[in-house]
């Protein structure tokens, strides 16, 4: 596909067909993700791929317990989950609904991680994982399959960790569900430019 | 361009050509950015677009102030510096020195912000800033652009805010040099798969 299509259709698919993955396409999707830069060019991060059944289910169950229990308490969510149906946040909070209750159904599950080596992992850390969350997410569309990124998965993080015997030292940075569409791709509703992109100073118009 | 040669030939360029860059080609790369995905869909992704001279030079200022006074005190950093002159770590130090020297210099700085509503800005924070910067990276060297992603500018935070008239409640998460290449693109040094990534347990192999 060109590069540009990709990166235009690519959006957040909640609702995911079961149907197994081939090995052949989570390997491109993987290679795609190293391409991407880390600080230093450290490559501190680990993916861990998740196809057993069981522990999709136990990791669905952490994850479905976090959304209820927890997501709808953080005030955007709550307010989210109360707003009018038809508006995009409430499409967001329905979706978001959707995937928490089905999750452990996806076919694959991609953790994606990274070793910090004893640092506190703040924001810019983020720099050394995300960029390869991101490549994930467009060679999964590329290859026709649907994806979206989640950090919900955090709320039951030591539970997780556990249940898949992931080192105190190493962050899980991202749970991406894969698998092939029942939604379709397209352009995800975003804000305009000219209200997100200034020239020189903050706040000031680009003119283009 | 094909999207898989975009993303495998993506790699961090530091030798930038001076000569301007056209708005079309900023603009196409901002709309790229924004097809990335955020917490919640909230967007509270800025793109502060530095074009003028004297601006990039006071940023340009900062930042080879930063890395000499400060990332050379980082373990990492001054191991890297202190490498074998042909080894990974030692070429990523010596680009990175020639970047700090010279970053002024690039035609354009995109300076990528995240606005945090007040939230403490930990590392999942970055799952709504990255994904965009990543897309600015692919989308430059689709259209043929060296960008590199960096960090470093947070040595000299409150400066570069005070002089852009960035907010508090705004984190400036990467700044990104963008320039004709004078640098090659193609693969980056990376691990091989086996190494990072796992099947259903931490450190289990794929088999693939």
């Amino acid at each position: 596909m060109e590069f540009f299509e990709v990166v235009h259709t690519q959006r957040a698919i909640r609702r995911l067909d079961p149907d197994p993955i081939p090995d052949d396409v989570l390997r491109q999707i993987l290679e795609a993700a190293v391409c991407a830069p880390s600080g230093g060019n450290r490559q501190g991060w680990r993916f861990l791929v998740i196809r057993d059944a069981t522990l999709r289910r136990r990791i669905g169950d952490l994850y479905r317990d976090a959304w209820y229990n927890d997501l709808l308490k953080v005030p955007y969510y709550r307010d989210a989950s109360q707003a009018p149906a038809d508006s995009d946040r409430a499409k967001v909070v329905s979706s978001s609904r959707h995937l928490a209750d089905h999750i452990g159904e996806a076919p694959v599950l991609i953790l994606a991680c990274l070793e910090t080596e004893g640092m506190s992992a703040g924001l810019t850390q983020g720099a050394s994982i995300y960029p390869a969350v991101q490549n994930i997410l467009l060679a999964a569309r590329a290859l026709g399959l649907g994806t979206t990124l989640t950090t919900i998965h955090r709320f039951r993080d030591r539970e997780i960790k556990t249940l898949l015997g992931i080192p105190d030292n190493v962050e899980t940075a991202a749970l991406i569900p894969l698998g092939y569409p029942l939604g379709k791709f397209g352009r995800a509703p975003r804000k305009p430019l000219a209200e997100v992109a200034y020239l020189d100073r903050w706040g000031q118009a680009t003119g283009w």
